[in-house]
């Protein structure tokens, strides 16, 4: 398969375009170079970025796969592009917290870095035009979001997912603070991990330094984005 | 007991005070005139509205008792005053919806109105400098506002009021849409309800012509807001 397999374009987000294929069940993710922050009132772009992301999923999915999460990860295809099983997305973004930052912490008033004494899994309504609100199961319950037979595996998937995170990040020199999941449903209804992992969905402080590695140097105008990018990816695909 | 036993003043909210008092495990309730929206950027008080609670909540309490639901609740003492076992109070707020309305509809970009395939259990933080901020479970637990058990019994209870109450407004002509409960720890850690059930804490549409007969007549400034409290208070004293 290469880009020119590229069929009809089957979702655009903030940051990937996603396409239907000539392969019956596989769709191309394409990883741009644009950047939004605060649900996408601030924008920006640089050029890399979707390079790097998409390397840096490509190489922790496989690793996920081989401790036993099931993703929708085929294969990288290009620099920006990966191959992918065509999944329904669940419109449930699962947000885990190891640490309190970002709008949990101003939201509850928290000082930015307090520890959780264990690990919060916040539910959000995946919806850009209402912001991505804060939800509990519930709610994605009655209005037919998500069964709670979903809910309950994609809670269990996500602690897995956490716990081999948090301890691969570590080796690397790397506090894993808090992170996004999205999860899609296969035709024949097995929920797999879908999106990405990636310094847009992750919040990495150095272990040493507590320094930024993330989207936060591009929300906070703190600089050196694109070198944190880099650097993530460094990390993410030196040997174990 | 009389009003004359009161002690210190233990906690001062938005409608209520709460005293201590010569008895040992004993606090008295005082229900204000004072009326608050949105986060207390709205105002507005008026005679007999604490009177008018007071009363619905000493009526509802020991029917929820009689249904096997344990409460704070031990007797009126007088027209804007309630005798309750002292609590401390779970700082975690239980709204139940069983309507989309307010803020949840708002928020989610529902119609106020639309019906819940289930009941919505969502919970807040109480906290009136931040808002009372939707939460999840798991954040209670992390930041050690209640544990896992007692949130578990909470929940349990919150159904059992639900059903029960539900079926008791609809028998007097009214729709509950939502409600809100807070819960208190007895020092030797059962699980009560505590706080009031009144139109300041629940959405009441009257079941012919949903028209609302609860404090979003005050939120809304729709009028007759005294009449609904007192129509509220008619319906809700009115034998089986």
């Amino acid at each position: 398969m290469t880009t020119a397999d590229r069929g009809e374009l089957k979702y655009e987000g903030k940051a990937k375009r996603v396409y239907a294929t000539g392969v019956p069940g596989e769709y191309i993710v394409e990883f741009k170079d644009d950047a939004t922050a605060f649900n996408a009132q601030k924008r920006g772009s640089w050029q890399g970025k979707g390079a790097t992301n998409n390397a840096i999923t490509a190489a922790l999915y496989p690793k996920l796969e081989a401790a036993g999460i099931p993703t929708h990860f085929i294969g990288q295809l290009s620099a920006t592009e990966q191959r992918v099983k065509a999944v329904s997305i669940v419109p449930v973004e699962i947000v885990v917290r190891n640490v309190a930052a970002g709008s949990f912490a101003k939201r509850l008033g928290l000082e930015e870095g307090t520890p959780l004494a264990r690990p919060v899994i916040d539910y959000c309504y995946k919806s850009d035009a209402l912001g991505d609100p804060l939800i509990n199961t519930d709610t994605a319950v009655a209005l037919g979001w998500a069964s709670e037979e979903d809910l309950k595996r994609i809670r269990e998937l996500t602690l897995k997912i956490r716990d081999f995170l948090v301890a691969f990040f570590e080796r690397r020199g790397v506090r894993l603070i808090d992170f996004k999941l999205e999860f899609g449903k296969l035709p024949d209804g097995e929920i797999v991990l879908a999106d990405e992992i990636s310094p847009d969905t992750c919040r990495f402080w150095d272990l040493q330094t507590n320094e930024k590695m993330d989207k936060d140097r591009f929300r906070r105008d703190l600089g050196g984005v694109e070198d944190a990018y880099a650097e993530m990816l460094r990390r993410v695909t030196q040997p174990d």
